[in-house]
């Protein structure tokens, strides 16, 4: 019979996350109860919240040690015991680190099978919806500002840059290489871009946004928070998205000096947001979205690792900034 | 002849803004020129942001050492030659630290002589219209939730706080002494107040803010931010007026360390105002606030100190907790 491969989350990192954290376990495939529905992975998601899962942040239950770690896969179902779902249909759920899993039907999303897996798990899914909502109800750019997008090479960060493109903006996106630089501009069609890793982030913001930043989508916090504040203009926004330069963090970095004296003298609003808050209107973002993506004029770069052993190491890479776009595990 | 005094800034403040920063001059008093309007200072302000120009806060231009020193005044028209004021006219304006001033009379503004005096210059002016724009536009509170002002015995604090019951909220306030912690519950109506010199802020927000915050009106920065953040609820919001705790700092303190941690999770929204970009919606404010002056629903306490030979010993004073309410000086 089949076995059922899992990886529990088997200890809290201090610091970077890394393997050492998770355990390989085997269990039995197992039976859905009531209203279930069996479900085989096919795509697992891996996201900076990730790891924020596993410290506890209040807007997940926080994971504990012992459990399969939480994550959001895309799969086919296997057996259902409700008729609002049958053997091979194609949803979403927050599956866990898993081959097989058992959920309620309430729990799953169906998808249309004509669009790409990794789209759906990606640009249609939590990561583009999030780019979506974030810049454009939280940001809120207007034609011929300047936008300033960090983590530009990862999920959201190329969405959103690309979005506020397509929203008549100058963009310029900070990432880890020279390398994902070269690819934001060129690839995506980002107008400049900052290496955060190559030191001097004022001067480097100076150069890339001479007439100062309008909005910011913030997804690292830390230094490049500090310096995007000091050039931001008069009414500025900060769309805050995440804080992965944070996550790994031993102890929490102190805050940006700029707040609050900053957002006083220039008037400007930091908000947070997740992308759930924003789900009574998911389809038109989806349509939105799927219909930029039809016409070309949006692209989905995703990074897919192959094989479910890989999924600690995956994640782990998140953080020292391997991956270019989505990040997910073919299982 | 008679002489017109005036106060310069004569040097700047390295921390502490005191005596020693300003000195006294007596110039002849001045001829108004074409379009311009001579007045006689009755009252003149001491604010917070008198420190702030002496620093070069970019909401108004930097004031240099050898220069009057700024502030706002309240006086009546002594000559003019321009027919839209006369003499004896009640006029507000930026007249500077001086008995007399020459301006031109776009940058004056004409009030009631049936109002009090204090009341045009404190809850009718600048102070009173930056707590109800930054309270209600800004800070949105709804009735039964919780409000938290900190400066809240000085001017605009004061009438925040009062705004914000008005409002059907629970208003915490928090102070620098146990006797204005006192004065403020017993005498303006706050529901607990919070005292920042004892120490705890965390406890003492627990025990006076038990169902969290939803506004926090920011009047300080520094700890009081720091310690609010972690108590604000989901969806809550910082209306940051002002950095009370950082004029006088050699060196700007670091900032909250839940920016941006706290606004993600919390979805919270902070946002920095100043109230000229209210001004479009000037008289209805001050109606509203005049109202409730008439009707008894709001006191306006004010602080004056006879004299202008204290303006400077006035101004240090208001960065040590001296006041309570308005401060401003008789001339």
């Amino acid at each position: 019979m089949a076995t059922n491969k899992q990886w529990i989350y088997a200890r809290k990192p201090e610091g970077q996350v890394g393997p050492e954290h998770f355990e390989l376990r085997e269990a039995t495939i197992p039976e859905p109860g009531e209203g279930h529905v069996l479900v085989r992975s096919q795509l697992l998601s891996l996201d900076p919240a990730s790891r924020a899962w596993m410290a506890g942040r209040p807007y997940r239950s926080q994971l504990e040690p012992g459990e399969v770690m939480a994550g959001w896969g895309l799969g086919e179902v296997v057996k259902s015991t409700i008729n609002t779902f049958s053997a091979g249909d194609l949803v979403s759920g927050d599956f866990g680190w898993q081959q097989y899993s058992s959920l309620p039907a309430r729990q799953l999303t169906k998808h249309d099978k004509r669009q790409k897996p990794e789209h759906i798990l990606g640009v249609l899914g939590i990561t583009g919806l999030t780019a979506y909502f974030g810049l454009l109800d939280v940001g809120r750019p207007r034609a011929g500002e300047t936008v300033l997008v960090s983590g530009a090479a990862g999920a959201v960060g190329s969405i959103a840059g690309q979005l506020a493109k397509i929203a008549g903006c100058r963009v310029v996106g900070s990432t880890s290489s020279k390398e994902k630089c070269d690819w934001i501009v060129r690839e995506l069609g980002f107008d400049a871009a900052v290496d955060y890793k190559a030191g001097d982030l004022i001067g480097q913001l100076r150069a890339t946004c001479p007439k100062g930043i309008d909005v910011y989508f913030d997804n690292t916090g830390g230094e490049m928070l500090t310096a995007a504040l000091s050039r931001m203009n008069l009414f500025g926004r900060v769309a805050c998205c995440g804080v992965v330069s944070q996550y790994n963090a031993l102890q929490p970095a102190g805050g940006p000096a700029g707040v609050p004296g900053f957002l006083v003298t220039k008037r400007i609003r930091m908000e947070g947001f997740v992308v759930m808050d924003f789900y009574n209107r998911r389809q038109q973002a989806e349509s939105a979205l799927a219909d930029l993506l039809t016409q070309g004029k949006l692209k989905a770069p995703v990074d897919v690792v192959e094989g479910f052993e890989k999924m600690p190491a995956a994640l782990a890479g998140l953080f020292v900034g391997k991956n270019r776009g989505k990040l997910m595990v073919r299982v």
